[in-house]
């Protein structure tokens, strides 16, 4: 078993760099305050004997040697990087769980065959650079290294730009390394673990995606000398479409879920009816045909919509994945090493994209979640509990172990 | 007749302070913009041989002497402060109009009985600092001056002290000055002028207003993994209430007014359901009975419609004021005005708010409208003809020259 006091102790030390509001974190990709975080846990990986290399886009790759030479390593990870008012856990938990599976390798002195990779990807949350889990999305050849730099944040500066200021462009070309496995902690951030009394979800599948990005455009005018019926109101695109999102994610229950996250209102004065609203709908299925459905439905639907107003609506995708099936090796070895380690468990689809349904693409890949309190996360009062937290660090370094042999 | 030419090139001429991105001007009240708006305004006007006072709120007043030292003076004017994405011409018509009225009368060489004084109010638009027509509510005793002082922008600074800050802040106490009588010019911001093919507005009364600042308070969540039954969405909240406002309005047609302008998104990310919208509802009426009928609904639906979608509703009136019905005296002299200089004219209710509302309730006051191009103003695409502009100018100076006495 891994050291749970340990691995907690580091949790609450890297949650003090880049503190929320409320007692969660804001450390968002690129920040200076991630600048921080990663040279936090450099530290800590050659305190653990292990050497760092750094890739294109930042991705950090700690290595603990194996005995074979020509073994593939094994990898296990997740990101550093958090929303503006995250939680100290999301990412956190997969990336220092694997630095504590090391440190517990040393403990015990264990030489593992294969050898054995850390990996924090950079921009996995994707809320300063759209899209989310670009960095591990590059490393799987599903996005372009260059589109990725040219990514913008709010303020205009470019991904590529902030990962040269910060000091964490590597040299290693993206995607070059080749990996034996993949394994990757991660909370649940939702609510079914803790409701059905589980320590361990072993994650079968993944929620598909679409980001869409919509501008509607209508005609900035008075709020008080406009008529009625000559207005262009852009926010009563934004409201329908709201209630079309919510509407089309309600007819697809259990199996969709919609939202949107991101709202801009231009020029955003209270007697200045918006001429421009930019918001990003959210769409998630593990269903291929559902998210397609939900996505012909809202393109139907949307324009129509906005049209009957005298707005017009215009989309780009910019963010998308395909719901992911992890390799059934993988996740059995994970099942089974929880069923060794006594831990309840219960196989489960996650809501949430993560950096493992990319690398899914590329390697063997598979992902263990453990319970979050009332299924809260991407909110700073996200919290877990120490046993939790060390229960699904059990089973990654069983998972790890079994697959890097002894 | 004033001089159009000189008018239109001083209209030019302060537009090229706080330039906008489109053709139109960004120079919101107290930013060095607006400083630098003023210097100019006050150098214009001490080259027409006034003198300037400034009062504690910065309201700018430029005096032309009398003949009769015991005569009460006679104002003129509007504001210079601008939407962010304002026209040339609303408020801005009204100062340099009132400064080419005193320009042709030097010209002409008339002496008034009555001192004649050119005003320029500061924050009129309340964008930056909510309520609109701040200082002129100060002036006229509606608002208090320490409670203005504490107005915030959306940054956190004050009134008081982005006052100081650009070096505008005068001396005088706020509404000290006695008013024999007061005229204001502005453009119509609506576009019945223009459709009805007239000259002038001569506007009996005006809309009252209600800005009532709603809080919507959700529960921030993830997007992908927070199953729809358990999601406590605050956009849902501004969706249904955009609708809302907008049905409410709808039912009082031709009388009543409504639209959300100014929305806040928190935390906005694209994955976090949206955990707290502050949004600002205008409502409009000129009818005293549509506007507490509005409210009255507004009151009841709203926080109805948000505990059916598990958020709560907290509001604030930030801006409010009853319909103005403008001094008779001063509305028939500007009528006669019109006819005797043979511009076509109608009697119209003003749709915005406006300094001279306020100075209604202390001094016998009216307004001058004339028309913009398709109705159009708090858009940078504001425009009005030269001719126009003159049009309503010569009224001005007529109806101010008969008041003041020669
Ligand atoms: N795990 C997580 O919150 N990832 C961010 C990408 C997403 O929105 O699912
Ligand atoms: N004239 C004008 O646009 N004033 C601003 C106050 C209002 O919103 O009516």
């Amino acid at each position: 078993r891994i050291n749970g006091e340990r691995l907690w102790d580091s949790l609450m030390e890297m949650a003090r760099i880049g503190p929320g509001i409320a007692g969660g974190n804001n450390r968002q990709a690129l920040t200076d305050e991630d600048a921080e975080g990663r040279a936090l846990f450099q530290s800590w990986c050659e305190s653990a004997g292990m050497t760092m290399g750094v890739d294109e886009m930042g991705n950090m790759f700690a290595r603990r040697e194996g005995t074979d030479p020509e073994a593939l390593p094994v990898y296990m990870g997740s990101h550093l990087d958090t929303q503006p008012t995250g939680g100290k856990y999301d990412g956190v938990l997969g990336v220092l769980g694997a630095l504590e599976v090391v440190r517990t390798l040393n403990d015990l002195d264990i030489r593992t065959k294969h050898p054995i990779v850390v990996v924090n990807w950079t921009n996995e949350e994707g809320t300063r650079f759209a899209p989310a889990m670009l960095a591990s999305g590059v490393f799987a050849g599903v996005l372009d290294r260059d589109w990725a730099y040219a990514r913008e944040d709010g303020s205009g500066k470019t991904f590529g730009a902030e990962l040269e200021r910060i000091g964490w462009k590597g040299d290693e070309t993206v995607g070059a390394r080749k990996m034996h496995a993949l394994f990757e902690l991660h909370i649940e951030q939702g609510p079914i673990l803790e409701a059905e009394g589980k320590d361990i979800g072993v994650v079968t599948h993944g929620q598909g995606l679409r980001w869409i990005q919509c501008t509607v455009t209508g005609k900035e005018s008075h709020t008080g000398s406009t008529p009625m019926p000559m207005r262009r109101n852009a926010g009563r695109g934004l409201a329908l479409i709201t209630e079309l999102v919510h509407e089309i994610a309600m007819s697809h229950q259990p199996n969709a879920a919609g939202a949107i996250g991101h709202i801009d209102v231009y020029p955003n004065s209270r007697n200045i009816i918006p001429g421009r609203v930019v918001f990003t709908v959210d769409f998630r299925s593990h269903v291929p045909e559902v998210l397609s459905a939900m996505l012909e439905e809202f393109g139907e639907k949307a324009p129509q919509l906005c049209e009957e107003i005298g707005v017009s609506l215009e989309t780009e995708i910019v963010g998308q994945f395909d719901p992911p099936a992890f390799d059934e090796g993988c996740v059995a070895t994970i099942r089974a090493a929880a069923e060794r380690l006594g831990y309840s468990h219960m196989d489960i689809v996650s809501g949430a994209g993560h950096d493992a349904c990319w690398v899914n693409d590329v390697a063997p890949t598979a992902m263990i979640m453990c319970p979050c309190v009332d299924g809260l996360s991407h909110n700073e009062a996200e919290e877990i509990s120490p046993a939790w937290a060390a229960a699904g660090t059990d089973v990654l370094f069983h998972a790890v172990v079994e697959t890097a042999e002894i």
